[in-house]
């Protein structure tokens, strides 16, 4: 098998035994080397968003000190849920490697799929209300932003 | 207008000045009460996933030592990126208001509606490649996760 899918099996594996969250884990490689990996710590941190991948990112990240890991892959012990795989897009990863399907997860109680089908506009009970409030005033701020000709783009 | 979107708009406004991310704020209120408030802190950070929303979720989970926000509500001064709304799902938030769209956030470089269309699987282009290896392995860290009867589900 493959040996970083191995190495995020271990992530998960490790992180189940000591119940820091579910059994998911991921790894981010560039050139063959291993920059961060991680498993999800939702139980150990209370934080509903340190899914694995989103962990292994952030301290990717740290580690290579920029935001963009358009030079990484990341390998992940299941198909990434929908802020996972916009994270992945965000940090410009080009390439994930996954082992579980977003079914397998729903399976076992996760809302992968759920998410997926929500953005996709085709769930059957959308269990979020969504208002929009002051666009205008909101608006200054994006042209706060595109008026100063420094700005970095991310 | 809401006073939780004009707090939305000072904390993004905050994080222009001193160039910590891009023009996005976001607060969690519960019962009436600021709980946690965040700026976008991607250029700070250098982390592609410290959107204000994450940030905000990630705070408001440590002071409520609980990954379940069910009981609190988010205002954010853009429609979140689908890692963002994920993130929203994932932490049982009900109801999110927010201000600008992601059609604004495209018109200033920003690639929210982008990923919405990867995701809605109409985008013309997909910059990510996706490849699925060693499923039956993974499975059985959710056969594992599945038969441990005290599993905390989240």
């Amino acid at each position: 098998m493959n040996r970083f899918i191995k190495l995020a099996i271990e992530e998960a594996s490790n992180g189940l035994k000591v119940n820091e969250g579910g059994p998911f884990g991921a790894v981010i490689v560039r050139n063959g080397e291993v920059i961060a990996k991680a498993h999800n710590e939702v139980l150990a941190s209370n934080d509903p968003t340190a899914h694995a991948e989103i962990l292994a990112i952030r301290w990717a990240s740290q580690k290579l000190d920029r935001f963009n890991l358009s030079d990484c892959e990341i390998y992940t012990t299941c198909e990434p849920c929908p802020m996972c795989l916009a994270a992945i897009y965000w940090a410009r990863i080009p390439k994930v490697y996954y082992g579980c399907t977003k079914k397998d997860a729903a399976q076992i109680g996760f809302d992968d799929e759920y998410i997926y089908d929500v953005i996709k506009e085709v769930a059957e009970v959308k269990k979020l209300e969504s208002i929009q409030i002051d666009r205008s005033v909101c608006l200054k701020l994006f042209e706060e932003w595109k008026s100063n000709e420094d700005r970095v783009g991310y």
